[in-house]
């Protein structure tokens, strides 16, 4: 966050700079969503609260949302419209784990995963995901992690991009539930995929990535609007409960949060026709092109490993090759914003043992931004050298 | 809850319900706060995540807000805009308190404070707040309650709706600063009152309630938009910081929440305009209104003691003198619900001990309503006597 705020004070000094930090996509949220609250409001539709688990209307959409895009039978009793999937992150490991329970997660990773567990007592299990493994957690990682109640999978993840496949996904289900362990799957950038890489490339519609209720219907799992539709700041997520977790974490959203925002949720009524989608899929092509971008000029930049980005709209990469006189990544993004304008993240805040040797690059700002960006990258790194 | 669903149950099926148990005004958001909002759509303004405490300029207005309404000096820098008010207190409980800390709060009260508390691992300490103390704790109750780590007072409150005057608010914050204990002041009713205790019958305007602020600078101030301006469905809250609390409530709300709803907060920045205010005291003449007629007539029906409500939109009373042969309120509330198609709310959720002789009335619905539903309680009791 220091290095948003840096970017922040630079721009309002007048500075041109490119900033690759950005958690967010840029397109915002589609026409119809915006024009579907402006309808809301000119027709005075109350805006009370709603249920906890948010208006049925739409949880009876997200439900037709999970046969058409997944072909998946979730009944709309089991969807919790939720405040973002913070929300939905928050009440699901409150009501699916006590203090003191251990659940793993991949390192590198998002870090308010770790920090909501944290804070909630439960001990974080970081299994060391590297590029041996794609970034994600494996069976054996798991087996080698000590006795385990939960396990929180991300696919596309952040900050790496890269996604488990349908058999790699059906894996570590098949693992955790012969142990016992409770399966929560991450899918808020589902969606926002190159190709699901467990289908041929060009298929037609690209699959929104493998969702772990098609191998685990009892997984806890969590999306948002955010991301694929461009709202984040509306505040609107989804979980979607195994049938024993549905009165807990009705009980606990009744006392934490009461309902979601109820104009995003009639905002987002309209996420799903095709003028929204359309929206939609512009900015995964968007997204597409300048992860293409990127990948294509890692070599000039001589950096070490990248991670193989499937999806989302983040580049996860080692430059200790790169680092000459810093210490760290941190260092190393600092000068580079004050030599030359560009925002990447230090990793260590999603990866706090090898993060000192990398960096989050965002694709959010598009092709051309990332191009702009390699080029000072690459002065930078030339007067480093030299 | 379960009143509530049968509330709606009878509804769907065409019964003609008073429904006395809504803990939500009934007037909707301002018509400028409504029209904001269009604008900000229409113009297209970005709704992507704000900063973590929201829209620097909604809290300078709030700060404002703050030196017109209280006559506080409360810099913008030290208020944090939330998912209503509920984040707010999830954020401040998280930030101020650790698990197995005790914390004490009245009883009769709002359940979601207990039931959060517990969840994050803090004994709750609840003071037994009856007539005698206008069911707000006081400095004696504290005394006798073993050691405390914090106090959370609710004025005016739920279920009771008294408030504490200046004089016991001081006494309190002054008790607190004695003891080391930390004080959180929930004011989300704050601006519907009948009449501040603390000022003269027909000051004008009417005090909107006694901020802790006044007394102790360093409390936690809790309030949200949702009641006095009839936004509960927004989501929009805010926390008033003690200095040493606003870089940890601004982490834990960058990993439990990242930002507060940005439509509602575009939004909120018209609700300060006189438009929207005059809109806001009409409701609150509204249920000052229905409060007076509900207390001009519990002489009637015969209940036992009757809290003094001073403000929000509630009235908290003793029925076991009418229970006739129900054992508890939750039987009574069935039972009149069934028969005369009333619906008001049963006590135990607000207290454990005493509550299964009380019950909440909803002022919300209007005077016209508290008088249809006294009329048929009558009816409902005359039966139950004969």
């Amino acid at each position: 966050m220091s290095v948003l705020a840096a970017v922040a004070r630079r721009r309002a000094a007048g500075r041109d700079v490119v900033n690759l930090c950005v958690g967010e996509p840029s397109q915002g949220a589609p026409a119809p969503v915006r024009a579907a609250l402006v309808r809301a409001l000119e027709q005075g539709v109350g805006l009370g609260y709603s249920a906890a688990f948010g208006l049925p209307e739409l949880r009876q959409r997200l439900s037709h949302w999970y046969a058409e895009r997944y072909g998946l039978d979730v009944d709309a009793h089991r969807i919790a419209l939720t405040t973002g999937s913070s929300g939905a992150f928050l009440l699901a490991f409150l009501a699916a784990f006590d203090a003191g329970d251990r659940v793993a997660l991949a390192r590198p990773g998002y870090p308010a995963y770790r920090n909501i567990l944290s804070s909630l007592g439960c001990e974080v299990v970081e299994l060391d995901c590297g590029p041996a493994e794609r970034y994600q957690p494996t069976p054996e990682l798991l087996e080698a992690a000590g006795p385990l109640d939960g396990l929180v999978v991300a696919s596309p993840a952040n900050p790496t991009g890269t996604m488990l496949d349908a058999d790699r996904m059906a894996a570590l289900a098949a693992w955790c539930a012969d142990a016992g362990v409770r399966l929560v799957s991450d899918e808020i950038y589902h969606g926002i995929t190159d190709r699901d890489p467990s289908t041929p490339p060009g298929a037609d519609p690209p699959a929104p990535g493998v969702s772990a209720l098609a191998s685990d219907p009892t997984a806890v799992v969590v999306s948002s609007f955010s991301k694929y539709w461009g709202m984040t700041g509306w505040r609107l997520g989804w979980a979607v409960l195994p049938d024993d977790l549905v009165a807990p974490v009705d009980a606990l959203a009744g006392n934490y949060a009461l309902c979601p925002p109820v104009p995003s949720m009639y905002a987002a009524l309209a996420a799903f026709q095709p003028e929204s989608l359309i929206e939609a899929e512009a900015a995964v092509a968007a997204h597409a092109e300048a992860r293409r971008r990127m990948l294509a000029r890692v070599g000039e930049l001589g950096w070490g490993d990248v991670a193989p980005a499937d999806g989302a709209f983040y580049v996860w990469a080692d430059i200790s090759p790169v680092l000459g006189r810093h210490p760290d990544s941190r260092a190393w993004c600092t000068a580079l914003l004050e030599q030359h304008d560009v925002g990447l993240t230090p990793g260590l805040d999603f990866d706090p043992v090898a993060g000192g040797t990398h960096v989050r690059v965002s694709l959010a700002p598009g092709a051309h931004a990332v191009d702009r960006a390699v080029e000072r990258i690459l002065r930078f790194q030339t007067a480093l050298a030299g």
